[in-house]
């Protein structure tokens, strides 16, 4: 199946086609699927395709159209209540866990819902001065972030069914498009040093960023070296093999716990010695691949068992700066993508630092609603940095900051270790 | 939407007929349903309404292909594990609470496979003996359980809905169809007079019944009188009014409990003061129509409340023996029944009895995997006895023993009163 | 540890030297523990044992001294809250799960209320009329009953501790003073022949019963066969050796998912192959005493394994009609009890029947709220029958109906198959 | 009653002096309980007195005694398994939530324990090197923070009770005792302003601390402001008053999420509009006194409220410095103890920083079961810093770490607001 390229800087182009490229996709994304395949939810914590098609458009409805647009009129009164996420701003709304309850509307009436708020954003657009386009520069990045959960919910759902279908054929890519990104300063024992006093992190005051990136500020660090390239599936067999989730002394008391709870004993979709399943369907593991799909309490107990740590967010970011945060495995067109050996800081998988997710110093939330975007979420909560195989290429920054909470698996999830020197 | 009758006297038809008929009204059901609709489970107890259609056929394509029909191979491999419900003798089966997880195979998927096993029973028919028609009867009724349960879970996943989609319009029945079935032995006040002494009840040897409705053995009964027909929404009102919900002292103590934790103040789908969710949307409920979707919980509160009891299933079964089962609204085609104002002992809704399910005197369980049909179930359970609107016509026998558990409600399920006299 | 002899025969004595010697017999029950032993409560359905000697007090004191007594006053206004059980109608309580949290009033503070109820109830006795002497009875009669879920609770608390305390040492009993109370009639085979047809079941009008014994009335029996001894440990070992708690098949579908939930693999208390936890402290089992601490739901399986069935209620009491009340096994003072090989009807251990415990034809609650003694408890139980080891020997009649939820195990309960004929 | 005066200094007494004094203060702690008292576990987070009284022991019997000196022999074999609290390398040990179940052994017997062990303890410590005596200091500093775990505990036990018995009676304190250490810099608005750039913080290379104060290191700090004096009673009835329980957008998601689970709308103990319990029973809040017992969740929703922040605790531990650790109200001896107005860092209640528990740069790990014993709580926990009422005075150090989850509230927590500038 043919599929538009996406294009990979996204700042440069006009508004009007980024926002028209970012909709597209995420169509793309959702044409191998069936209405139904588009209806589950296979847990609270993850949403159903459909629900990510009309809560991204829910978002540009509520804060571009309804806000910002005089005399437009909601596609359906009933839908902020369905499609709202979290935003307590936004009155009450239909129960997170219940998303999957939800038949109607069809996959196909959601279409018409994105089409109608497309075509009235695109009016719309020409008239808009800064502050409206900020808003639908905030609309695409909130859309990019939901085309990767949508990707991870897809295949969290198809997971769940012993017919282990495929949500498509895989296309190999070329190893050209993926090995890049390693900074010019790695070693040849594989290791980086870190920089060390004081350096500057967080994004800068101009272009777009999230809030929780914000303010760009200080940094202390202390020496250090971090790894060039993140942990493998073939160095995970091997802390299986040497009992690696057997070992009491190497867990965190709360990952011990969870580990006895849910009888963990391998990442989340390994399915044999030798296969996972991934998008593409149950294949074989690539041994050079980053291993995904582990948990931060697997990450930190590998890297006990290794000897070292995690790397702080503040030294993954620094170390970050000399790559290009458009390089390495990540979105281009809808596909099943699946994580490929890695060098550099971005794609493949998302890394996860041994950093609390907290505001930076000075972070000031954003007035009203849009408030709720981040800053309500910093408790119980983990930092990983980087990109992955499911995220938009023009999504990137060496300043991004992911967040999940520490058992959470079902993210294109690795992790590179650090060391003090 | 036209449908096609479905005969009313299933015992007079030729086999092939009788199962090409319950076939087809299966499909018929279906047949307004998106393949998402199909394939939500509204909870763990209620299945789709995709699996409905599933399982029945694995039920013929097990029972009466594999094991009857030489050199028969069945449709997909894995659908047997996927589509037995309970039967511990088929093997591991696919976990019942992860019903809703499936959205492959597709509802068309599974109408190939209903029209590959009916398309394989009806040419085998012709050569079966005796067993194996026993066998297809055995089937078809199962099958029109399962008719019914797929209204009662089509109705529960529709309910989740906040836009209260309708699952068909109504069509407005005449009352001359509903209103029969009353024994003419019913007296000015509403009562019959029950039978004294020793009685027979159960499933006569001939014919076909399920193996819990049999042995017929008698039944003492004492003086007791029971109500010509089930309690009506216009009286559960007064009940509410009455603030029986809010008073303990009506209620068995597992209820209490229950209505203390579920919150429970009205009939399950009752949404306000006048109206209700049913298969055709919300609606105004009919004051002289019997209570439905009411627990045995509720049921003997009311009974309480009023200063009576429920009847005992040997009282019900006597009693209801002047009545045709037959009679009343029950299920003629694909529709989206409500129950209507109801005179006799069948149709309209089911009634639940004081009796706990348990075996009769000399119940023998059947050999083999079909053993486990009703027998397993005698815990924890409570008999319903009649029909109701969603029950296939001729379905209905006067031995028939519905039974679910005391706090189940999703069920057509109402109540008559008894007195002792 | 010297014990007073219990009165055997209760009704033949005078109201007040059967409430003493009821009131000293649970004084002396609780002498060998600490007051640390008596606040615990080692699951919500168990109570601690302090709990139980201070319930049995507000019995007397709310519905005899209160209720009766002019002039009387509460020994301390907060204990009706503490320690009412169940009774709604007597106001808001403590929660039942949350018993165990009172360290408050310590053991001895509760001596000193049973000793000013006891002295105002011995006071007051002289001017009672009936209707006080019936509450009096009654009020005897639940602290029998209590005295018996005190021994079960308090082995329940011991069981909890890896110390394995022993409540008492254990004192050899004769076993002239056991094996009593056989039939004359129970044939070589070890099978007593049923009474076929109409027989009158339930207590005589007159005389001290709970209110769910009455009324007699008829019931109908069909021909059937009853063993003349419960089943055994050593039979046990043979159902767990044929890998009966592994075979689904053998199981009520509600007991299957009990057994792998809770993983039950033998009786409640059976600590490896050949010993038990008992009052007595951890002892080697005896091959031929009744098998106890089994759930409705293992002695179900174990009977079909056997090929047989449980017997009804009526069968029961029909056949144990024969028997003595009187006899066999039970609790006459206070002592470490544990179940001793028993031929008869009464005493060892209690039988499960196959009956839903439920309301006999003409049955009526009390008025107020001694009505909520028994009959809200009429969903979710199953009929024991019978008498154990530590039942007070006055307590037990032929028309006695033990109840308990059909996974209960830590009263002393055992099985004796019937079978048709 | 007379209780002996805790030394105030603890590094300069004798080790066998300090050892005593603490092992002493722990019985005293205890005089006024029951053995049913400390018997009881309020919820699976806290313990029973009498386990706080066997683990400590324990602690010194393992790590010392059975590890240092030859021919040591366990008091009683059993003992390692029931009080261990958790530590993978000692073995199995008797779960967590089950610690309530034992009624055995008694409070006297493990008060025999207790002497059983000092005695050895005191015999064998002139021959001690250091390593030893190291390992008795940890032990003391362990038995100390069990010593605040045993009043907050014991509290929370009696708070279960609805007749709200009195720890202790509460003696009043001086004020001059406990109003000190506020550092001469305070403003005369009440704010102190914050050092900027880089400082050192953690414990020095010398003298007792736990593993993760260490190393010291450095931190930057931005500018900020700091309040001179915790948030008190009074303001709080400000927020509750301005409906802050009520207001989604004031907390966190998962604090939001905690209050509407557990319908939260006061501070864990407040009972009414003007008291609260207390170790000394029910008694009017003083206004002038710390807000206690809220949870990270309430600190960091009033600190949003009121338009600032928590500290940070490196902006903590900095400001701290100027202060006396062993200054405010701290715990001198057995008594209710209930916080008291307070000015400076130490004392009162401990406070809430916005830190995430987390190791320092450089944190090594100790070898052994003993690295198990702060490490490896390095998620899901907030650092809380300064001391309480209940912290033994000797016990406090500016680089004192406490760390619980964000939810918990029965430890004496209150909070101090920060801001930028």
């Amino acid at each position: 199946m043919a599929t538009r390229r996406h294009p990979v800087s996204g700042e440069e182009q006009a508004p009007g086609d980024r926002f028209a490229a970012t909709r597209a996709l995420t169509l793309e994304l959702a044409s191998p699927l069936s209405d139904a395949d588009a209806t589950i939810q296979p847990f609270p914590d993850a949403s159903p395709a459909k629900w990510h098609l009309a809560h991204t458009t829910w978002f540009f409805e509520t804060f571009v159209l309804r806000d910002r647009v005089r005399g437009y009129r909601l596609f359906d009164e009933a839908y902020p209540y369905l499609f709202n996420s979290y935003y307590e701003g936004e009155g009450t709304r239909h129960p997170r866990p219940k998303r999957g309850m939800l038949s109607r509307p069809s996959l196909d009436e959601i279409r018409k819902y994105r089409a109608h708020v497309d075509d009235a954003v695109l009016r719309a657009l020409s008239s808009f001065g800064p502050a409206e386009l900020e808003l639908v520069e905030l609309g695409i990045n909130h859309e990019q972030q939901h085309q990767e959960l949508f990707l991870t919910d897809i295949l969290a759902t198809l997971a769940e069914n012993p017919l282990e279908p495929a949500y498509r054929h895989r296309e190999e890519r070329s190893d050209a498009a993926i090995q890049s990104g390693l900074p010019r300063s790695a070693r040849n024992d594989g290791w980086l040093e870190g920089r060390t006093g004081i350096v500057e992190i967080g994004a800068q005051a101009e272009g777009f960023a999230f809030d929780h990136e914000r303010p760009r500020h200080r940094a202390l660090l202390e020496p250090h070296e971090i790894a060039s390239t993140p942990v493998t599936n073939a160095e995970w067999d091997e802390f299986i093999a040497d009992r690696g989730y057997r070992t009491a002394t190497l867990w965190l008391s709360e990952g011990w716990d969870w580990v006895l709870r849910e009888q963990v004993e391998r990442p989340l979709y390994w399915r044999d010695d030798t296969t996972h399943f991934t998008l593409a369907g149950r294949i074989e593991r690539d041994p050079a691949a980053p291993v995904c799909h582990v948990s931060y309490f697997e990450a930190d107990a590998f890297a006990r068992w290794a000897g070292m740590r995690l790397p702080r967010e503040e030294e993954w970011e620094s170390a970050a700066e000399a790559g290009d945060p458009a390089s390495g495995q990540q979105l281009d067109e809808a596909g099943a993508v699946v994580p490929a050996p890695k060098t550099g800081f971005f794609g493949g998988v998302w890394e996860w630092t041994q950093s609390a997710f907290a505001s930076y110093s000075g972070f000031k939330t954003a007035a009203g609603t849009i408030g709720e975007y981040n800053g309500k979420f910093m408790s119980g909560q983990i930092v990983l940095r980087g990109a992955s195989c499911a995220t938009p290429r023009s999504h990137s920054r060496v300043s991004y900051r992911n967040f999940f909470p520490p058992h959470a698996r079902w993210q294109f999830t690795g992790l590179r270790l650090a060391r003090d020197s």
